[in-house]
């Protein structure tokens, strides 16, 4: 099976994953009476395993609801010295280098993985190891926070692969590397 | 007429207007054999003036082309002492507080102006005088850069109006200003 990294995420109009105090609640901000899942139920089918960082992971254990996941996690960490009992079953923390990251997590038989979190989605950037993005923009513009995209050496070129809007609210535009 | 500030740009797909060196090559990544205008003539056609920061001037004079706008340009500069003579017929320096400025402008008639320049477009929005934003988005990471956007005391709340693809490759999309 190809071998795919993939992102899914939703950013502000002026590219934050979090707003200045972290919050993630101006993603509720657009009315969503049928809780519409905007294509991540049908992401998530196509996703063998997920590589998050700690932040992302910390941020899902404080949500008010059930481990969310029914797929491998892979939390990525220099800093996270064990994961909390009560979720050793649920991930693996992994840290090192991403190639060697993604080689391991492949040798284990998970393809298409789905990478999350600012500074994760960066790591894999920086090694040109993300193949495709999924972009779901939230039209706000929140002036500051944590952003999406960060700091390259050279310039990726993607190529557009389709767009979608949810709720004639929210445009989501999918993207897959450019490699020449 | 109905006054409204309205930005067309392209940017990034993380958001920059400018390369880290100031180029935009970028923009042209995109092979246009028919050099179609992406919406800029039929926009420019309900515009009555142009609003510019120094940097988009002297970025404008620099092109190898004749100058290209038919509407009266205000180059917005705290340090630009005077106009090129050979612009002098085209272009009026302004400079001064963005709220007196736009009043000074829409009392001359235009009420339909087009914000150009990130500085600029920063400005307006920090004054919450942006009405519409009409952003094409070329699908390359630039990793560093000029930034479309800029930091804001608070959050603005922009709405989905409309979306186009040009060439199969580059997604346009229109907002406007959400003002509860």
């Amino acid at each position: 099976m190809e071998k795919r990294n993939r992102v899914f995420i939703a950013t502000s109009l002026d590219g934050y994953i979090a707003d200045k105090n972290g919050s993630l609640d101006w993603l509720f901000s657009i009315p969503n009476p049928d809780q519409i899942d905007m294509g991540y139920e049908p992401f998530m089918s196509v996703t063998d395993a997920i590589v998050m960082g700690r932040v992302t992971f910390e941020t899902v254990c404080g949500f008010d609801c059930p481990w969310p996941y029914s797929k491998p996690v892979f939390v990525l960490s220099g800093t996270l010295k064990s994961i909390p009992d009560e979720y050793k079953d649920k991930v693996e923390l992994v840290n090192g280098s991403i190639p060697e990251l993604v080689n391991m997590i492949n040798s284990k038989g998970y393809h298409r993985l789905y990478i999350d979190g600012g500074t994760t989605i960066q790591s894999f950037l920086k090694e040109d190891l993300i193949d495709d993005m999924i972009i779901t923009t939230i039209p706000i513009l929140l002036g500051g926070g944590s952003s999406l995209f960060g700091d390259l050496v050279s310039p990726l070129n993607f190529e557009f692969v389709s767009s979608k809007v949810y709720l004639d609210k929210v445009p989501q535009i999918c993207y897959t590397r450019k490699r020449d």
